[in-house]
């Protein structure tokens, strides 16, 4: 299964490929940032972005596009042009009938370390780690991205379903189902899948 | 010139066109809501709104696209989406080479009744007397729409200029100078044009 990880971001959208094979062995496959110059027009750096992910799309066609949710208590001065980076990643997925995953910041850190208040560089380790990269990708945005990737794949199995399965979760289920719901229940968002 | 006006929604992206003719007399061309069904996933509603914004574009031809700025303040549990339907139409316009504008409800008011403060029903009266419409169209998405497109075609010449040319405005279009640089300075968007 070949995931797509999104970290959106109007100057810089990170990019992040993982292949999850049998018994959730992780290969890495690619890792990018596409950038927008802050100096033009909105609407020609959604264009940057959404061009960017539309390639990436097309070049490796993954099973599923895993893009970080973004929140509205977040940064004021970049939370909008966030939200519409995410956009763009939803819409070029949608277009090519690709299903879109939503994890939080905590959902990632939960599944990569099994502590959602994990430290970014316990999160970094883990994935360079998963991934037998000898260097950890930069600009964050690219980290970032991959530990995305990651999320999806590792999430724990049921973490998506609700109803009468919660009650036969593990501990970790239980508290990625709980950070789920309450990320759900916050911003009134339909998840992606 | 043909203005094509976004009030920009998740639910419900008001669309309203109009053509400004010789000393600013505008003309009715169209008005429509294009709707996404709450219950499907976010990458699904956005990838509605996206097509129906691009048959319009595409139907109509505007110069201009004129969307209504989105506040990061705005109601929490819409903003997000609010934004991500604007950079819809963003993408749908810079796609084409269609020059984009943003303008504030504060920016529409004054530019429609001469008063940044106006009462909505005041702004629905001018929509319908500038555009000789018998009734206001519905729902209000429609008619902000039609506002959006209305204010682009009235703003005082020179409200987007900069520098030197603030010294000698009127006093209407300092006010709405003013309104433009607190809104840029608030939000640290660059203009569409």
């Amino acid at each position: 299964m070949l995931i797509l990880g999104v970290d959106p971001g109007l100057t810089r959208c990170g990019i992040g490929v993982v292949e999850a094979g049998v018994s959730r062995r992780l290969s890495f496959i690619h890792v990018d940032v596409i950038r927008s110059d802050p100096h033009t027009s909105q609407d020609l750096r959604l264009l940057r972005i959404y061009d960017g992910i539309c390639e990436k799309l097309d070049r490796f066609v993954p099973d599923t596009v895993s893009i970080e949710r973004v929140f509205a208590q977040e940064n004021r001065n970049t939370v909008l042009g966030t939200a519409q980076a995410a956009g763009m990643a939803m819409l070029a997925a949608a277009q090519r009938g690709i299903p879109v995953a939503l994890h939080t910041p905590t959902e990632a850190k939960l599944a990569i370390t099994g502590n959602g208040q994990a430290q970014k560089i316990q999160v970094e380790r883990m994935v360079m780690r998963l991934l037998n990269l000898n260097t950890m990708p930069t600009p964050a945005d690219a980290a970032d991205a991959l530990a995305q990737a990651i999320c999806h794949a590792l999430r724990p199995a049921g973490a998506l379903q609700g109803g009468e399965r919660e009650q036969h979760l593990t501990p970790a289920q239980r508290q990625w189902a709980e950070a789920s719901q309450k990320a759900n229940r916050r911003h009134g968002v339909n998840r992606g899948m």
